[in-house]
């Protein structure tokens, strides 16, 4: 029997079969073309789950249940996609849709929790109940594990670690609220940062840069670039500052970096560990979870969702 | 058949016998003397229980288990105080030292955390399954109840709420970090903005008052006092922000705020609510919780250990 992973994504559905050892037997890929009614995204959705069956040689009825990790606010118990931005779906009860459709279970939650089950299940933090996965990309994501379960709180809502605070009232997040973590820790927070370090140090390889990237930020410090330098240390300071907070507030056993700054290992980890041990409640002596970097990469999405 | 639970502090132990219907029916209080061996203090945990026991007419026979909430980091699993600091208590194994004398099995957990779990059970949060409980006194302590179980994570040390970042680099605060969210929120705090409000503000009646409390401020308040409204607004919006905070990362259908401040009542609440509904992530619509005052006061600790 193999279950079915769904990662519904602003520009692609990548839909996987799962088997029971957590591998990826088959997968297919096809566009989202969001704006469209959300009936047509998942008849699509559909339709690439049984062209990932016959992939694999199977039929629905090897299939155990179907799991889907989609964007925005994902009311679990309900199967229903609350508000995804991205997709324009409000209200959206996709589990019901695709259960009329395949009369097998499914079952839905946030694109950031699914990577955190994955992770959990078949990735970094497998042994452990207790996790907490954040995602630094365009935001920065948060999924929680506590007990081996997702915690998403109510309707879903919870688990927006992004959006707890780093300084009140200081840089403006996408979320309408100032000071948020992701405003500070996210990719393009990074960018932002090193953008105005380019500005004051003209000298600085960043300012030559045609185009600012995470990685660009980080090759240049590479290369010994006092300002790229400077700028990664203070990232660092504030992903170890918004750590730290999850470790005091949650202590959980693992905390998982994912997104792809976390491809700079321990040049972004090594300062992070440091930043928690100095910082958080009891110091040394505290609950210092095992900080790393997620391992799945993209497969985490189909990987989580199977696993629900 | 009842249960006993100890509320272990650093100035008194108390201890009370607690019925079914979580009512306690016998109780007795005796000084802690804190800086005396851990040993000397656990016997006379033990002597107030059959002093509570014998006030009620009952025998241990008749006590179906012994739950002892106490300051500091508590290892649940392990029955074990890892370090308390206001009782110079270090790994001290109390669940154990009063099993060998009682012959009853006894359970252990934070303060703060028992708080939570009577409210959860006989208090302000009856019926609801995911609570926080803010405890406004000194420092600002936290206790989360998850799927109506405490959650405390790694070796008991999570739930420190009052330890995560409001301003980053901001204020002392007395666990070593700066800018915590109890440097800002704490009964303390209030006191420390209160006095620079009055030094600046000589015509305040909070410049006359002879001592400065938490009662006092909001009395001034009250009284229409312009300095003293100043100050009770932002200490609101304090406690909004980090009120924000748990909302966004772990949207809890209630949050509780309990400790001496919470006896303002709505002047508190009605401010803090309205910050959240303005801030947290979603707006109106997102996971908006009860925001409520806590009820079961000095009794909470009690209460709640013997819900363990």
């Amino acid at each position: 029997m193999i279950r079915i992973g769904i990662d519904l994504g602003g520009t692609n559905i990548a839909v996987g079969a799962v088997d029971d050892g957590h591998a990826i037997v088959s997968r297919v890929s096809v566009p989202t073309l969001a704006r469209r009614p959300a009936a047509e995204v998942v008849g699509d959705m559909g339709d690439a789950v049984e062209a990932a069956l016959a992939k694999a040689g199977l039929s629905i009825g090897d299939c155990r249940s179907i799991g889907i990790g989609s964007p925005g606010t994902c009311n679990s118990a309900a199967g229903v996609v609350e508000r995804a931005y991205n997709l324009g779906w409000d209200h959206v009860p996709v589990c019901r849709m695709l259960e009329e459709r395949f009369h097998v279970p499914c079952r839905l939650s946030n694109d950031a929790n699914c990577a955190a089950l994955a992770e959990q299940v078949a990735g970094a933090a497998v042994g452990h109940d207790n996790v907490v996965l954040i995602t630094l990309g365009t935001g920065v994501g948060g999924g929680i594990i506590i007990g081996g379960k997702i915690y998403d709180g109510m309707r879903g809502a919870g688990a927006e670690l992004g959006h707890t605070l780093l300084v009140l009232d200081g840089e403006p997040c996408t979320c309408g609220r100032r000071g948020c973590w992701e405003a500070y820790s996210s990719a393009t927070a990074l960018i932002r940062q090193a953008r105005q370090a380019a500005a004051e140090h003209p000298e600085s390889l960043l300012a030559g840069a045609e185009e600012i990237t995470g990685k660009t930020v980080f090759d240049a410090a590479d290369r010994g670039d006092e300002t790229a330098n400077a700028v990664v240390d203070r990232f660092c300071d504030y992903l170890g500052a918004g750590v730290t907070n999850i470790v005091n507030a949650l202590a959980p056993e693992v905390i998982l970096i994912g997104g792809g700054i976390s491809r700079q290992g321990e040049r972004l980890l090594a300062p992070v560990r440091r930043y928690v041990e100095k910082n958080c409640f009891g110091g040394k002596d505290g609950a210092i979870p095992i900080i790393a970097a997620a391992r799945l990469g993209n497969d985490a999405g189909i990987i989580g969702a199977a696993a629900l």
